[in-house]
């Protein structure tokens, strides 16, 4: 599928859509991204696996990433993107997470030749799974120039609002063990699935910690994402591992969120599996404060983890600003509003100083 | 892998053991059993998928079944076979469940060629499985007229004593449900894995009923056998599905077990996807009677669900009575004691009228 750079920001995030790329099957929509750039000679890109980008190089005073991902979580039944003319919204996996924001960065990329600041535009591969497949974490590592910049904007979805700081994210797996037998003899055996049941227990028992810093209040999450135990339809199951993701607020380092999940755990074997830092709202540092003007002024807390974080770690002041509803992101029947769009579009036109 | 049905049948079990035969993954053991036993000008060979079928047709009065099943629970890290000459036991995958018993049955169909009874030897496939697998069920519908027969012996492990009847089995989803959402924003979801806590402390609280029927004690069981849930690592997951497996005593139809696991999980979306019936002793049968006084008069009520259940709906009585304790059948370490294989053979051997 072709990608058409001339049309509107809304016609071209249906197409982004309609090509599927779930986390690790990028390779269609990376394909057609970076053949929709290469044409443009204001323009150098670059491509890595599945991640493309692209750079102006005026030699201006300032330089600023624009990026945004382009996976998406799995299908649930909710492809080919559906356009609701009478409300405005876009339907469809996607819509929402994040491929309105993809359109807007493709859109500026292709229509704003002379930005006053120099641009790097990165459309990336795998943010949805594990940070090893990460495209943004694989460039920082390769490429570290290519991600240079005094300022970073990551268009996930943030109402078409500046969402400052993120959350941490870890998972662990929590294991039981048993001992197999024949299932018509299970008192010979120790069932280690039903020995889940207490860590079920606990999960359920859980209460989320909600911190003010900076003004924002931040909330924190600890769930089983996931669970799988069993041998055979006939046996009493001696491992059963209960995958759990722990959301931490930024005021936590990686190893405060492990040791908390580990005291949780208590009793437990518990594996370290994923981890990635949260980020501080850093509403102080003058590129954030200067963006955040420029835009009207209103700021959110950011609770999902967002790649801000490699930015800060980076040392580059990033934010989010994106249309969609944060809250649709990664439910069946996620949609963005078309307002939302050609809102951020035009308000990033602007500061990049190109014509309305 | 050849077969040598000139060997002793302790040495053929380890044959056998040593050709991988985890259920649907049986031809290269039913290559070897059709092959070794197609020579034989005493026998008709019939094959059916993987499962082999050896008759006599010698016009005797009396026809009985004698059969086992090739395949095995999944490999445990327990193959190949292992032979101690001090303790005398055979130890590996499927040396106790049962292959100790195929390996008398092919002793006696290559060594026995004109017994007193006709005998029909079954060799099939998928035992360990779901029902719909299984090569005696579905011998049954393709072939009936071949398992017709006055009595039949199945050779699961039975420490070599007459096991009579059998408990039935089923099996059943209990599946949760809940509403996905990104795990960054766990409050705008619901969690199905956290739902199945639940399921899981009533599976920790239940307690067997232990019914005697015709002197015999049974013992039921009620296991979660498998559990799965979870769509993405960063998904709040919106279904978990806990496999049940109950056990039940004879004296309790498909349709009683079958309402009780329902009563049991009251509440829960209860889905049934497997079951098979009982079989109650039967020991007043004069076909029974005369092979357990054959034997010497010892049996003991079978708790495994074993294929004597199927003879039983056919109308034709059957026992178990094979070598191997059946506690260990589907452990880690399963193993057979030799003598328990070599009186087997004996035992049958005599009662088939063949030589010593």
């Amino acid at each position: 599928m072709e990608l058409d750079l001339t049309a509107d920001a809304v016609t071209l995030t249906r197409q982004l859509v309609d090509i599927e790329s779930v986390s690790q099957d990028e390779q269609a929509i990376a394909d057609a991204v970076e053949a929709a750039l290469r044409p443009l000679t204001h323009l150098t890109v670059v491509r890595r696996g599945n991640t493309v980008v692209a750079r102006t190089d005026l030699g201006r005073a300032e330089r600023v990433v624009i990026a945004g991902h382009l996976d998406t979580v799995p299908l649930n039944d909710n492809l080919p993107s559906r356009l609701d003319t009478d409300t405005g919204l876009l339907h469809g996996l996607g819509t929402c997470d994040m491929k309105g924001g993809d359109a807007v960065i493709l859109r500026l990329a292709a229509t704003v030749p002379a930005p006053d600041r120099d641009v790097t535009y990165v459309l990336y591969e795998s943010e949805e799974i594990d940070s090893e497949f990460n495209g943004l974490n694989k460039l920082s590592q390769s490429d570290p120039d290519l991600l240079a910049a005094d300022f970073a904007i990551l268009m996930e979805p943030s109402d078409a609002v500046v969402e400052a700081g993120c959350q941490g994210t870890l998972r662990v797996e929590v294991r039981t063990t048993g001992e197999r037998a024949h299932s018509a003899r299970s008192w010979k055996g120790v069932n280690a699935i039903h020995g889940a049941a207490e860590v079920l227990a606990r999960l359920n028992a859980y209460e989320a910690r909600r911190p003010v810093i900076d003004g924002l209040e931040y909330h924190e999450g600890l769930n089983a994402v996931a669970i799988h135990g069993g041998v055979a339809g006939n046996v009493i199951p001696d491992e059963c591992v209960v995958e759990v993701n722990f959301r931490f607020a930024p005021d936590r380092s990686e190893a405060d969120a492990e040791a908390f999940v580990r005291d949780f755990f208590a009793g437990y074997d518990v594996r370290l599996t994923d981890t990635a830092p949260g980020a501080l709202p850093g509403l102080d540092r003058p590129a954030a404060r200067q963006f955040v003007e420029a835009v009207g002024g209103e700021v959110n807390p950011k609770f999902g983890w967002t790649d801000v974080a490699r930015f800060t770690v980076l040392g580059v002041p990033a934010v989010n600003f994106g249309p969609g509803d944060p809250m649709l992101a990664h439910k069946q029947e996620e949609f963005v509003p078309i307002a939302q769009i050609e809102h951020c579009e035009r308000v990033l036109r602007t500061w990049l100083g190109g014509e309305a």
